[in-house]
């Protein structure tokens, strides 16, 4: 079989072991905002591409820094005295026979326009200083793309699996739900930068939330409590939506009123003051960061969705691992690797990892059609990254 | 028990599943050039704090971009025509009473002479241009290094294992290998950007090595094939030496000599011509990237070694663990979180996985015993640090 | 007296001699940019030291420099592919007790609003890259402020002349016609980036102009020919206007047709592509530049309106010299040195340079009484700084 | 007459004026370091260009700022807290066929290695962050260079005079003795910025000396005096040299030791703590700033010397006005104007004003040989800035 295809079995499920550690950044977190940006401006890319030439060309621009700026939050007001600093870099095709592409200005452009309609208080014009070091490629990487299949640029690895455990859906859920419009609606001070830590230990489950305050939109220290006893009460009940266990919520355990630390912010994210970030240092490709399960470093974001197995494996390995627990696997992990040189529909390695009662025959023929049609759809994907239809961070 | 020790078994050591992944990226990688970079600076950080105040402040300078320069290699020479460009970000303390501490002329002093040191071709002065926005941080982060006992500045998670696998043990020694005094001294050609990627597929691995050539050090294509042949037997012996299984090593991939593409650098790093790097986006703080064995997305280059609990469990975790298979055990899994606010020898929970056929209780006994211990160095670890006694990536 | 008056003559007006020579840069051109840009930021700050603290605080923004862009213009058409960079500096108060001045916000944030106002193609936001390292002066300057009638920070010279030659007004009206809003809305063509110099010899007058044109407004050469017609005749009935010599007016002699070289933009400024600028390189504080008169290298733009005398003395020079023209005198030259530490209202020297019939009796009396009336306005000269009813560039 | 020579005459020559002020920034005044930064790089450009294409190709980097640092200067001792920032911009032929000029890095190691040179106490490595934005030009320019004798590529004017009046030539004097190698051995507490500022009130000349000290050559208040002491001593001792009118020199007058404020620096540039510079603000082109005499504002500094006529004319002017001084007239000024499309060698006006008692008949014979003679050394010029021959800052 051309696709290299490997089954293996393991003998424990998520939900099954006696501890777990599950974490996800909210998207205002400096690491997402990174992950986002780095992404965003891969899809601005694509679309001016697209539109200019016809065809998407190759670019990888994965990697961003973000440097925090400085501001002054009291209860009731306060101010950015320092912007934040966000650097976009990496490569992309900068010149299309003797018509320059405009890198920088794609890149400032696309930047704002996202930060605006994400967050409510932060004036990305204000308040954000962004930067471009995006660079024309080398020569041999840019011809892999005008192949009819493209070819791996590189040996790179897809990881994810299937199903979520309880406590990956509770962690990543509460973030979804308190970052929902409808939750800001009825509580615009819970700011966008949210972070969950979620920790099972047997039946019990301890979440500790650290979500950043609007400081215009708390008025003092009670309002402040109040709005702690809301993100609380909002992410015990996403809880019990999800799972019977007993779940635990701690919200800013590092406020100390005494002295009068508390975690307030004037735009809703941390990254106002101080808190640095990188593309590619939070959630993996499904939204989570997950040490008992299987992961890989590649960042998906910014890098291009027609050629980079290392971004189109991770949202393949997950679509496979899901098609299977549907088709009746219990739990699933899957691992793929490209082989440099040759076209990204033969990875050199799939090894599907199962949980199942069911023959390593049975898992085999399962595995080969899904993957074989997953394989197939790899050189539509792009389509998809462009709407924005997976989640990737 | 107050470090919350959990025990758990799992059913397969790395060696005995049919597939496994493993990455090492070699110290001229542009990641690892920027894992390095920020650890060098928190040294320095630390070792001017302790000089001028007795003491280490806090500091968290974890976060660094490289975007790639602009070269001309060409057998038998070449040269930089766009330098690298090193950003190194996060906080430190900067301001001691009315002493100002100059964090950006630490930062490119100490850049620019650990660069000096590691490469060879590459002139820091001339090639890279080393840029500086660490800023001061918050005055909450910065007591809770002042107390005896440093207390958790963030719910964090360090994870570990041992033992390495053999292909593990292949992948990192291949790198170690090409990149040691002995090789360099006889094969000046071999850069020092040299990427490994182990895949075993049951008993066979095949490595797949991208390791930039020094143009100058190269006349021709036949030189190059040469030099190709040598990288290919070094390793071959590498692996000979740790284990039985076949190997079958690739170099260069993606050369294309039809093309006249070659991996040829003038400086010996990819970050010459292109290729962007990020701290915490490399090699785990084993020195390997292993989708098959827990990982966090802790990057331990540039924490503080007093009091960052992602910096300290991940060494840990990873002392634990190798304690524990010193003692009998075959494989362990260490994870470990903080709890913010408590002291860092006070872990939320460890959780110790074992394949062993050693009982639960022998397990647990054995395990109090070298968390116990290892907890109580954590306070000491830093001396360590400063010397670069672990590997941390 | 206090003000140190000396009286001299000279013997020949301007108009007078055998050859003139008279520059004016228009308010795109980047040198304009860059002085207007140091101004406005001065202005902001002004503003803002006044609202929130009651007082103007200091400042010296008076450092600025512009690095061109890169287009694409064509007629009918083109794009900006690499924004404009300007680079704000200087220092000012940034901390008010614990009070943090947001010295970069406003610097972007006033640079962006002024430039939306003056320029129609060109869209700050997008095709500019604002960046500003304005920095905290030193204590020893800052109490200077503090005192009722401020002190001299410096020694600095303040120069100017009037009344203006015949070729100097025809020089200023010309662009300050094309730059009108007259002319923008009956020929939008015609940019906004316009350096106009003037020679004489003898009777003739030889008017050498480049102007910027818009290419999205300029279908084809014919019409690009059309434009050079309307601004070569405009500056015509300008100079007629003003005097009875024989004018020659050239407009953008580097063009090229055969080789398809136009002064063709797409934002209306050559700051688009590749010229740079710098504050204090263009117009002197009259908005000329005139080597046949007495200049200083003192920049007016961005220094502080309290007590920089570079920026009060050149103004009062020319108030000086415009009176004493008014009060009789047919050409005056009036020089001022401020001496530190003194108040500002008692300068080193005051010297007139007259030439007139009158008796240097006369002239001294009239000055003493101008010189007296105008230093004793200095203190209060801010305000209209701030009301930019001051040509300074 | 192809040169447009035009003779005329002016009745008081500079020493007889009543009052005169004449200011030199010495060479470590930040914007001298700028203009020596601007033309450091166009030499090594020049010979860049030589070594590897045999001819000079087009550049024009003559902007430059300068950011000042932080510093804390103490009798003794101190340090550099935040490093000194320069940024050099303009264009230059950056690829010649497909060979890439390494533009950033020329800049960065020709600035270092001035800066090594020209300063005892300042180390450019640590003390100076050096960044370039020298950008390619546009083809139009590029191709005037490429003619056997130059084209003149803008309507620029040189203006210069000869001789130096003894106001002149006492504060060009104090200048460079106070920073020859002489006193620095014995005075080495004397730093390199030093500014001179010289007013002549009838017979009597004040002299005002802004003269940084190292402070790490001065070990208390009582060295300092004694320091100021020194400076004043020389500069008498020069000044009586060159004339034997009265002079009153008075150091470091915004000194207060009261306050303790002394004009204290670690590496003898006031650079080191917030006092900005550009290019092309400082002194013209005979090294002064001269508010009595004829003036331009074209920066020599960092100009092409093939063809920019805004350099090779004030150079010339200059010439033409010392060898009619030589020739026998008393008090030459000399204007320049190109003409933007003809050779260099043809300006559109050549006026001299003569302060002579020969006729016009003599001084137009006189001027036109000298005229022509200059002229005709215009191509060849280039060599001797190439050899920095010329003051032009």
């Amino acid at each position: 079989m051309r696709n290299g295809l490997k089954i293996s079995f393991h003998n424990q499920r998520a939900d099954q072991l006696p501890v777990e550690i599950v974490e996800r950044k909210g998207k205002g977190h400096p690491d997402v905002i990174c992950d986002r940006a780095a992404e965003e401006l891969s899809i601005a890319l694509c679309k001016y591409y697209l539109q200019r030439y016809g065809r998407i060309y190759h670019h990888n621009v994965d990697k961003c820094i973000l440097v925090g700026g400085q501001s002054n939050p009291r209860f009731g007001g306060g101010e950015i005295v320092e912007p934040i600093y966000i650097l976009l870099a990496g490569r992309a095709i900068g010149k299309v026979k003797d018509d320059v592409v405009p890198l920088k200005k794609i890149a400032i452009d696309c930047t704002w326009k996202w930060m605006r309609k994400e967050f409510r208080y932060l004036d990305p014009l204000t308040d954000v200083e962004i930067d471009c070091k995006v660079r024309p490629g080398s020569t041999g990487l840019v011809e892999t793309v005008e192949e009819e299949i493209p070819i791996s640029n590189d040996t790179s690895v897809g990881v994810s699996y299937a199903p979520m455990s309880e406590l990956e859906k509770v962690v990543y859920g509460i973030e979804d739900k308190l970052n929902s419009r409808d939750v800001k609606r009825k509580f615009p001070a819970i700011g966008e930068d949210i972070k969950v830590m979620g920790v099972r230990r047997n039946g019990r489950i301890y979440i500790t939330i650290a979500c950043a305050m609007i400081s215009s939109e708390v008025g003092d220290e009670k309002e402040y409590a109040e709005m702690k006893d809301a993100v609380r009460q909002i992410s015990a009940e996403v809880a019990s939506e999800i799972c019977d266990r007993k779940v635990i919520v701690r919200v800013n355990t590092a406020d100390n009123p005494r002295k009068k630390i508390y975690y307030l912010t004037v735009t809703g994210t941390s990254a106002e003051h101080g808190d640095d970030g990188e593309a590619g240092r939070g959630n993996r490709v499904n939204g989570l960061i997950t040490p008992y399960r299987p992961m890989t470093m590649e960042a998906a974001a910014g890098k291009n969705p027609i050629s980079h197995v290392g971004k189109l494996y991770s949202v393949a390995a997950r679509r496979i691992a899901e098609e299977l627990v549907e088709m009746g696997l219990e739990e699933v992990y899957c691992y793929m690797v490209s082989q440099i040189g040759k076209p990204i529909t033969e990875p050199q390695v799939v090894n599907i990892s199962a949980y199942t009662k069911k023959s390593e025959k049975e898992v085999e023929e399962m595995s080969r059609t899904v993957v074989r049609d997953v394989l197939e759809e790899i050189p539509d994907m792009w389509k998809s990254f462009l709407q924005r239809k997976f989640v990737i961070f």
